[in-house]
């Protein structure tokens, strides 16, 4: 018999997607499943960008360079300048969406057995960035009870080893929707300095910010050049997840060479893709205005609905589209195979991410669930009623009286 | 100071690619260099495919299922008829590139420290593939002065441990051009079966196939369903090396389980990418048939001018469209260097890949470059006018008197 490799046998399964057959054999029996499980916004791109895309270049499609196009990358700089952001495009490599400029950037960073503090919860699929490259995942503990705050500096000093080599998160965060104040990422800085470790944050979600909150770059803090690398991308802010165009950002020359050596193992980056990005970056500030409203609306429809159901706690997320919740229920994964399995309302059911994949300490998240508000705004009322209706029928629910809301300003 | 990873300081440099900063620097300088370099061809895309290309999804480009369109891994199945392979669609995978194939398939059947034996030389960037998933290749040597022959199974054999997971290789090769008889790779496989090991195949390169030679897809051979991966790829046969969409097949369901697990990692492939790749897979044989005969003709080139440079030694290559030679040169390394920075003739001079890059072995290949024919007769015979005359001045130059050529029907 032939082998699977031990870590191929353990490999993060992703909660976005590990229950997606069961939402199959849901809806093979007819129910209705929404999707709050993943972040795939239903927006129209741009006008003009999508549908009237052509491919300009000669009659056949070569490899690009490794580092990506040099128009899109100086494009990319241009469009940064909307966030006071000054990098030229030498510090702008394109990837293959966000998620490899992350491994790239933890292959140049960090050797097997090296650790990295990642704040939990986090981006779920950094579990498995983290094992393929053999880093151990640091977790840091923040709670949803005081609206998931960066840890205290504290925490994250006594938390560096000799094997430290990055501190790693999102902001705006995914799952938990935090936006960090720029006093605490100036601290967090401050001790990546003084630990001569790395800053890696991954900021696909800078143009999602609700209610006034204040979301700053880490890019703009100078100072710190050689410590600061950033993961981007094209998907969210564009509705254009499928095209597979991220970067990864950095003043370090040492970390981009080193990820421009990664990355022509795999020759460029998608040449059809670059250009529509290239096309996409261009968008002018209406465009997210719109989608901003939209978003603010959908997440209020969200918060309206869950202030509603008892035993529920959350955090009013200040940005990007999702928010953890907090749930009358002991394990985050068996109810959401449940509620693909055994439950139906009106023929119709949800489906969400347990809440576990966004942890990497043990037991965290078995009673939370990530939602993404990404709906039209009826499907979102109907995801609610089943929700409601879920949690009254759930047999193993828990007994919790109290309904929470942090963070609503 | 902040430091890059030991790996990162250590990762394999690409050897077609390493030295693009001196093309461009002679090119600044205002020499025409012509890239022997890779395999990116000039030929057109089959007709009304890239430039008749249009998105005619929704309004926006959402992220596509891990495991790639089930559209496109069905065409790919019927592609595959002509080869006589019958596999159906839950055991083709779309991944980003034949690269990606290849470094999924090792995280899902190695563990760090196992041991992946390839007969050399072999595609250079399997050298950085295996560093990522920190595997060890053992390489078994096959010589230019018996035209590159499978090595015999003891050797296999023999090199076998208990660390051993699979036999890595190409076919048609890259970069020598050797075609594995059928004969050869069944007892390859019964020996992977005997030892319970995967055989790993890189078939990119099965539609360029000269002289009647017979290539035969691993797949064909059934018995042994378990052990066989291949990995495959658009990019070469459709002149469409940009899209960046391959696949990853296999009868072994685990296998295909595990490349789903981290596939899903990385959300999905380029959906643009996938819709062309889906056009170009449905072209018919003429196309083929005419990119053989071309290279065909451009092969005979190469051999012709090979074959009066004193002291070059050959094999005539089988398949693909790449050659590697044997030069009276003592380190491909300063002489691929030296070609960009110190020579030109007629204000011209060419790029090619140091053969060192092909080989793990140590002091292997250095006298030897890899020479893709891939550009249009013309600038390769200025090429080759460029490589005589480079070989007569090169003051490296080793003493080889002889010419010799193998392998030619």
């Amino acid at each position: 018999m032939t082998q699977i490799s031990q870590r191929g046998k353990t490999i993060f399964a992703s909660p976005f997607r590990k229950y997606l057959p069961l939402a199959d054999a849901a809806k093979a029996r007819g129910v209705d499943v929404i999707h709050l499980n993943i972040g795939q916004p239903d927006f129209p791109m741009p006008a003009n960008t999508v549908q009237d895309f052509r491919w300009t270049g000669p009659d056949f499609v070569p490899y690009g360079v490794a580092e990506g196009e040099t128009a899109l990358r100086e494009q990319w700089c241009r469009y940064y300048e909307k966030f006071d952001i000054q990098v030229h495009h030498g510090q702008v490599l394109i990837t293959t969406g966000a998620s490899e400029a992350l491994q790239l950037a933890l292959l140049a960073i960090a050797d097997p057995g090296d650790e990295i503090i990642v704040p939990e919860p986090f981006y779920a699929n950094y579990n498995g960035f983290c094992q393929i490259a053999g880093v151990n995942i640091v977790p840091l503990p923040s709670s949803i009870d005081d609206g998931f705050p960066l840890p205290e500096m504290d925490a994250f000093a006594s938390a560096i080893t000799d094997r430290t080599r990055c501190i790693l998160l999102s902001n705006p965060n995914n799952p938990s929707g935090k936006i960090y104040p720029p006093a605490h990422l100036e601290q967090l800085l401050r001790l990546a300095v003084e630990h001569d470790i790395y800053l890696l944050i991954d900021e696909a979600y800078s143009e999602f910010v609700y209610d006034g909150f204040d979301f700053q770059s880490i890019l703009t803090f100078r100072g710190a050049d050689q410590h600061v690398i950033v993961a981007d991308s094209v998907s969210k802010r564009f509705n254009a997840c499928g095209l597979r165009v991220g970067a990864m950002v950095s003043r370090n020359a040492e970390v981009i060479t080193t990820v421009t050596n990664y990355s022509r193992l795999r020759l460029s980056p998608p040449m059809l893709a670059q250009g529509l990005a290239n096309s996409l970056l261009q968008t002018g500030p209406e465009y997210f205005e719109s989608l901003r409203e939209e978003f603010a609306r959908r997440r209020q429809i969200i918060l309206d609905r869950l202030s509603r159901m008892e035993g529920v706690v959350f955090h009013a997320p200040e940005g990007a589209f999702y928010i953890l919740a907090r749930l009358p229920i002991a394990d985050s994964e068996h109810f959401s195979s449940w509620l693909l399995q055994e439950f139906s309302h009106d023929n119709r059911t949800v489906m969400v991410a347990p809440g576990t994949g966004f942890y990497a300490g043990e037991g965290c998240g078995l009673d939370e669930v990530r939602i993404a508000y990404i709906l039209e705004p009826q499907r979102i009322e109907l995801a609610m009623d089943c929700l409601e209706r879920a949690l009254a029928e759930y047999p193993q629910r828990t007994i919790q009286e109290t309904t929470a809301i942090t963070g609503l300003k």
